[in-house]
């Protein structure tokens, strides 16, 4: 079940970063490439820094073929997938809960230390979607975007306190990613925004 | 000859990032940084996804000093170079065949599995000019331009069938290189470009 | 002592990028992240290139308290540290000479050759910088500014150099440290700047 929520994740992030392509009037080739980079970019950056190599994404074909194939697809049917822009926000909330919980779990299991372990977590859950942002050149949503990073940093505790109590770890990762869920979801429903600075005179 | 080949690609993706450089108006340090970024971007990224450490780009001199001394080059005579625009996208085309196919191989050697090395291969061949005009603000041209991951892709895919079917590698090589500079004269020369999917309405 | 500049280094880059997030209007949790990644990016893509996993600027917890940390200081006292741009200038010197030395010592403590190191100590040095600016839009300040990567590359062949003559390793950093702040600080303030290419015609 959890390859499932995986794959879930992966097909989400996949849609959100083919989306934003067929947005910027890329071709068919850089949309399917736009859909690779946020699913899997992530999944990537978390491999190089804890030294997994080659990285999970690149020898899992299962993760290629349904990251490519929901590019292939957002391509052909985008209008609709626009309209479900509610449905993609709701799973793109899943999708975070999974990748940080289970990005944050790969480092403790490979011996980081607890905030080591937060830091990888959050960076695998946002990781994907900065690539996007930064080819496309935007300014990744994660860091305007509501209580995004700290919905995150939030499930990463929780993924890492429970791993301290000894607690089971599948619960746990049900736990942290239900929380990155409500968060976003609770903000995303209140347009919960962090502060921003007054601006500078000069 | 290898070697030969390898630095001429070095040569003509330094000469890439250099001329886009002084395009942006870049200083001559500036200029230089970005024709080393372009030209051993790509070797960089596949080292570190396929855990060389540190990379080959960094540990051999010659491939420094020819990006280096190109960038300067370019520097200097920029407008001659701007002038040489074709004999640039041919070379573009040969150090694009080439970086593929040998990192396809490199991949292969350290015991990637097919789909893995075939990215990787590609990777090589167009990360060095997406770090380019990341750098410079751009949208990568590769996500934009006639037909460019597709022949990489092609290519890659010779050489791994190649090895699969334990054909020479140096004739292997050499047949997926042809192919990707094959395709990408003929997507220049007859303008061949992806499908753009239709504007959305909202 | 020399941990006690690495902080200083680290709090001068972060408070670097939390400014400059400031001003492209990010919320508090932006300016924590850009904070984060200018003080930690250069560290991190050392390691990376160098095969330390995970990177030392994930397990030093004073790193990460010192570096956001600061960027909360600077959300909310921005105004004040606007005022002190000639400090921060001063500082960003600073900590550009320690983190290239410190760079370039690991690399060769870690057996790259002369060359590669060199590269690796400005990566070091140049590298928070430059994630900070792709990540806000802005093409990379080191690629246009007086005189920042050559100060850079000066600091780090005098490392070097030290090494192959095996003069006291403390010294050898001291001295490359203060002759890149020498550098920076002359050329701020006599406006030096590299020379830029002739327009191009077309």
């Amino acid at each position: 079940m959890l390859t499932a929520l995986e794959l879930i994740g992966i097909a989400v992030f996949a849609a959100s970063g083919a989306l934003a392509a067929v947005r910027a009037r890329l071709d068919v080739f850089g949309v399917v490439v736009l859909a690779l980079t946020t699913a899997l970019g992530g999944g990537i950056v978390r491999d190089v820094l804890l030294g997994v190599h080659p990285p999970a994404a690149l020898v899992t074909w299962p993760y290629l073929v349904v990251a490519a194939g929901t590019g292939v697809v957002v391509f052909w049917f985008h209008p609709t997938v626009a309209k479900l822009r509610r449905s993609v926000l709701l799973l793109d909330a899943i999708g975070l809960g999974l990748f940080v919980t289970a990005g944050t779990s790969t480092a403790l299991r490979l011996g980081a230390p607890p905030y080591a372990a937060c830091l990888v977590g959050v960076t695998t859950g946002i990781g994907g979607g900065a690539l996007r942002d930064v080819l496309l050149r935007e300014i990744p949503l994660v860091l305007r975007r509501e209580i995004y990073a700290v919905a995150a940093l939030a499930g990463a505790v929780v993924v890492v306190l429970g791993d301290q109590l000894r607690l089971p770890a599948g619960l746990v990762s049900i736990t942290g990613s239900a929380l990155i869920v409500g968060l976003r979801l609770i903000a995303l429903w209140r347009h919960w925004n962090a502060p921003i600075a007054p601006k500078l005179d000069g």
